[in-house]
């Protein structure tokens, strides 16, 4: 899969602006636990998943409380961190091997300025990031344990198989 | 002041385009503690505010918490309850004599579509008010009453002698 392709599923390019897009991206394969985005650390990119799973993550007290995953076809940032260019204090961190093709900041500007619908492309890409990012942390603040494991399950019935319990744990909100 | 004149120090605008905008905008006055959304209303506009201030709130076991204000300048919307016209679990109230400029769901997307920098605009409002939810939202759930209070005064500096006493209370996270 090449991003471009990801892309016309939200706005219509050129053959040209495939090939600048397409040009743009790079791919990244990671490890398993390895960090997409560091605690402290300003978030420059934005992530398209191709295959894989990465987690957020925030540190409270010492421990890691995992509110979201990524999927193969979601985009991945800290935009808090990515628009204020403030040091991030979430984490983003493989859960198994992922391949990821990474937009960073300078050529996402390209995409805005040089591609016809490249501003709408970014419109609709922070508006899926940003509702999924407040309905992930509502949830993590008034939905009980049971509740986030019922919804787990729902929203990622693939990831049950494939990822550790004590992630899941860490998700739903108990020890595990 | 016309909505356009703040557009345009978002985006750059054509006379048409200035007048095309202001058409699709209309102002509202509103008194003191009138809703501009309601708890379960799904929220179709987004506002801006010439005169005044409106304050964010959840209900939390029957008590207000204010987790934010706009004022003069700001865009004020519940994008979550927008984007997925989902009811919203937010609510947005006048402080006092209140003037928005507000403009509804097809408008925007008619300056989606008939404005050339349509898009840009529409993601430039979005990412202020994304982040400043974020930090809104996380400020709350992180910070100190302390450390509220200090913000507080810092941030809306005007607003501490205009507005009641309770809501700095309600915002700051104690009983007055």
């Amino acid at each position: 899969m090449y991003p471009a392709e990801t892309i016309k599923q939200l706005v219509s390019l050129s053959r040209e602006e495939e090939h600048l897009v397409d040009g743009l991206f790079e791919s990244r394969q990671m490890a398993k636990d390895q960090n997409l985005l560091s605690y402290g650390q300003v978030c420059h990119l934005v992530g398209l998943v191709e295959k894989g799973c990465l987690r957020y993550f925030m540190l409270k007290d010492g421990e890691e409380i995992t509110y979201s995953f990524a999927q193969a076809g979601d985009f991945v940032s800290n935009y808090e961190s990515f628009l204020n260019r403030a040091p991030s204090n979430k984490i983003i961190k493989s859960v198994e091997d992922t391949k990821i093709w990474l937009l960073h900041r300078e050529h996402l500007d390209r995409i805005y300025r040089e591609v016809k619908a490249g501003n709408r492309f970014g419109r609709l890409v922070i508006e899926k990031v940003f509702v999924e990012t407040l309905r992930q942390l509502s949830s993590y603040y008034t939905d009980s344990p049971t509740e986030r494991y019922l919804k787990f399950n729902t929203e990622y019935p693939e990831l049950v198989q494939r990822i550790p319990q004590y992630l899941i744990a860490s998700y739903v909100g108990v020890k595990p």
